[in-house]
């Protein structure tokens, strides 16, 4: 099945943009997490979302979730590793699942903190940012996975049963329990190095010899999530209709710059999504004329 | 006295660009109408305000205006007649009274009609848009004023003091009662006419000889608004951060462009304001660093 409209996003921007795109009856796929977005259960007050009064972060996150649940918009609670434009559509991976859609709405966010040393030199030869979808390279291998959330648990129980060896360095207070053949370490990666291929993980206090990384972190900067992409700094490139370089591609939120404020990124979801349902218009209008050019041949 | 941001609308765009403003401090003007909107207040129902479910646009008005009055925002009920760049400051005039503000956020709206045959042509050379502040050119001479709301009214029986005739031709249903020496004329007006000046108002049933003609709409073309704005169709022409092509001038809303929604216009509001803040402080610090050379020369 092709969908219209890919959400990637459940944050402001990416649930104003489902909202707008279901009520203009578009087949959508909206990825993200059932707390909406973490950055915003933190707010402790929110004044300046214009109608909603002084509520805390939470509180307007129940809002949010009441509204998209009163149009039965579901989240598909899974992270995105790639956005692919396959020129006429969009393939969207996530793990081991693919998705199709005509357009797609990068919400993505701008939190991906920074990169590690010799992270985005080792990227695709040794250091990866999705175990599931690479494990088939690193059968009988030693993997580490630096994670910074419960999700890359996950991950590390699956690459468990495949590799010969996986470490696991929690980036934040690990309260679950793993497969017992994981060996956990409690410090802090500093730097990837290697020669040709990434081969050694430097921590604070310890070398590990590796032939694999994985770095799992909440969001992936939008440059490795959307081959070809413009980006400036750690934003995506669009105009004031969130057009990107990429056709049929739009970006809303903190990822399409700043000011990062809730109300700015919800309006700018409702422009994307305006934007995209106008290329979808425009798509279906030209293949009409083209199908029927065909049948007068 | 000088504000900080001067804010033309009381719409979405306009109240999210004042209640951001008010959070950050700044001294701010906003012209309006106690109404907010009077496009909003007429919407049957809106879905798409994310946060707020299925709303009146009367409802949403009145949440709108809570919001503002608990930050003790005050509405200026007048209209704006022109927006001049002076420079290092803007000088707003409206009606008699003149304002003073370092930036200026227009959030005015898209709906003022279609001009009338020749009204562009005599603009400025017998036709008028406020007149109140033009008004001393006309004593002792046979105006006519087309009228398209109540305040229009006002600026007739201010006229009828001044000029030897007064026509109103009201272009909405005229409940109130006029002064005794206006004359009242229920025709539809089609053209402009004159020489070097205007001095013939075409009605589809009559012809007026004049020497003035004003005509009082809800709001003005940003392009006799604020001379020298860059304009696209209907539209102030701007960047994603609502810059305009005068420095210190920010647009947010429908008379930025398409789509025409609430949300979309509330969170440009955010923008222009936080651009206009930007812009705030490098000037500050610009004319701080001047001031301290000259100290030292």
């Amino acid at each position: 099945m092709r969908y219209d409209i890919a959400i990637i996003g459940s944050g402001p921007a990416g649930l104003a943009a489902s909202i707008n795109a279901r009520i203009r009856n578009k087949n959508i796929l909206v990825f993200g997490s059932s707390d909406m977005s973490s950055k915003l259960v933190k707010a402790p007050s929110i004044d300046n979302y214009l109608g909603i009064e002084s509520l805390s972060g939470k509180e307007l996150k129940d809002k949010f979730k009441s509204h998209i649940e009163s149009m039965d918009i579901k989240i598909i609670e899974k992270r995105v590793n790639n956005v692919y434009s396959m020129g006429e559509h969009f393939t969207i991976v996530s793990g081991d699942d693919m998705y199709e859609a005509t357009t797609v709405v990068m919400a993505t966010g701008v939190e991906y903190g920074k990169m590690l040393k010799g992270e985005e030199e080792y990227l695709g030869k040794g250091v990866g940012y999705c175990a599931t979808c690479d494990a088939m390279l690193y059968r009988n291998k030693i993997v580490a996975i630096i994670g910074y959330n419960h999700e890359a648990e996950e991950e590390a129980n699956f690459l468990s049963e495949i590799a010969s060896k996986v470490y696991y360095i929690p980036m934040y207070k690990l309260e679950s329990q793993l497969n017992d053949d994981i060996t956990i370490i409690e410090d802090r990666p500093t730097e990837i190095k290697g020669d040709r291929l990434a081969n050694k993980l430097v921590l604070k206090n310890q070398e590990l010899y590796v032939e694999g990384i994985f770095v799992i972190k909440d969001s992936v900067s939008p440059k490795y999530m959307v081959p070809g992409v413009e980006v400036e700094g750690p934003h995506i490139k669009c105009d004031k209709d969130m057009n990107t370089n990429i056709e049929g591609l739009y970006v809303a939120g903190d990822c399409a710059g700043k000011p990062y404020q809730y109300l700015k990124s919800a309006g700018q979801g409702q422009i994307a999504v305006s934007s995209a349902i106008s290329y979808l218009d425009k798509k279906r209008i030209r293949e009409k004329m083209m199908s029927s050019e065909v049948k007068s041949l």
